[in-house]
């Protein structure tokens, strides 16, 4: 039975769900996957972070670009950009071949979370991966050149317009996917994977029920901070701390998550800045360069909690 | 101004209408494509006729394998089927990134005869190519089996089952797209491409306002028989015509376009077998074996017709 229910984003998440996955009986872990970044591009569904979580328990994604999927071509994007149509968001033929699977069953109505249970046993994947929800949520960027959705910031303007702030369309309706209700009430421990606070765990939480589990929570609740020595491994989480939490001290981090933290894991590089913190620290090496050190991070994250 | 009008289906159409673009200025020519089996695969709406000519024209069809695309990959298909997606209908990655980009412009509200030309124009193809119908007309094959819509009969069941009839869903309210009937106003000259006539050229004409604009015309209707030596040169026009028409010598074809045509072109290994024939016939060889031989086919039909 699942008995650890791991909220994650994209990459750095997926990185860390796959070290977990090999240090416990994938059977125990439920992940939940933002979708807040989903969009549609050329008719397709995709679902990024679903998608790179996915790739990596399946052993498929590509290490060194960081997304997508390993031995990558990219001829139907070619070919569409030739004949005008969108080409901004980089889609490759076996990632598309994906994205048309799924978007073909949504469009017959099947929910997201099946289809993705579906891809999961595709692919061999044993640890159990829902969407937050299976209703439209999108997150939208708000900055001084206008709201954006997130990958057209993202990806399209290369995030450089500042960020005064973030919405999550559609979460006022949003219900959690069918069995993350469930998941939580069997959980023996949460875990908040380290991804960006603000674009990959807050549309999680936006979810009013995912939200009201945690702060409901009867077992603990571990964050892993996205942050290295004060700076984003990858993206714009350093940038976005600095200007919406006054800072990227670990205490930042956990204003994100505020009253639903229990401890923060940092790395050794923050361990000097942990002044006001209001939640139990445990330090490690939280930089994830390669599937050992993922290994090694699950683990640390594993005995602080037990 | 567009001076000559062609009925066309897929391959052999589109061999056909490729070497009518080498003799005359492409600007002279519309061509009036099959729609009849156009099909919804993976949710991509595709136009295997309208395509076949494209690719012939822009000089990016695969000549050996007779469809599809040249330097073709297959990863996206592959990736749907390992997860469970319909991969009976071989799609390559180049040619799904046209079909992505017209079923996205499908899904907005522009038309087949809009999103057509758009591709056309992007592939540098003068020559005009418009589908028989923007409405949906789709061909259902007859067979004691049960009726199926034409490609799943034709593909998936590799047209084993004999047809006993052929029917056009949509037909009774479908509508020319716009500028076929202009076309046959300013025409000089109407032909009929080597095609299959009961799943080619049929669902053609089973659109009311083109039937009516060819009974109507004012001007020569040339067929050409799809037929060398009394057999197909691919695909089962043969049969068909044997247990539809009765055989599979010329008068058979005409038959399938009675009160429609002023002139049959036939093969020369044909000629012996005109007898009860009522349309002149124009012998000559038929075979497009190569590029050469179709620019041959398409001066012999211009000069006879002239």
């Amino acid at each position: 039975m699942p008995r650890i229910v791991v909220l994650s984003g994209g990459v750095g998440g997926g990185r860390f769900v796959r070290g977990l996955a090999e240090v416990v009986d994938p059977a125990e872990l439920t992940v939940i996957g933002n979708v807040g970044d989903d969009l549609e591009v050329l008719g397709l569904h995709v679902s990024p972070d679903l998608d790179s979580i996915l790739y990596g328990l399946a052993d498929l994604g590509d290490e060194e670009r960081g997304w997508g999927r390993a031995d990558e071509t990219w001829h139907a994007l070619e070919e569409a950009a030739r004949l005008g149509g969108d080409a901004w968001f980089r889609l490759g033929d076996r990632d598309i071949g994906l994205h048309l699977v799924r978007t073909d069953a949504l469009r017959r109505g099947e929910p997201l979370s099946a289809v993705t249970g579906r891809l999961a046993d595709a692919l061999g994947v044993r640890v159990r991966l829902l969407p937050a929800t299976d209703d439209r949520l999108r997150t939208w960027i708000q900055t001084a050149a206008g709201d954006f959705p997130l990958q057209e910031w993202f990806v399209a303007r290369r995030h450089r317009d500042e960020v005064d702030g973030v919405r999550f369309e559609g979460a006022e309706t949003a219900r959690a996917a069918p069995g993350i209700l469930a998941a939580f009430g069997d959980a023996r421990l949460i875990l908040i994977a380290p991804s960006n606070p603000y674009i990959s765990i807050w549309p999680i939480l936006a979810v009013r029920e995912i939200r009201d589990s945690l702060e409901r929570r009867a077992v603990p609740c571990v964050a892993v901070s996205p942050i290295v020595g004060g700076k984003a491994v990858k993206g714009p989480a350093d940038r976005m701390l600095a200007r919406l939490a006054g800072g990227t001290a670990p205490a930042h981090v956990t204003q994100c998550y505020e009253g639903l933290l229990d401890a923060l894991v940092i790395d050794e590089a923050d361990a000097g800045s942990v002044d006001g913190l209001a939640v139990r620290t445990i330090v490690t090496r939280t930089l994830m360069t390669d599937a050992p050190a993922g290994r090694a991070l699950a683990e640390a994250v594993l005995a602080s909690a037990s």
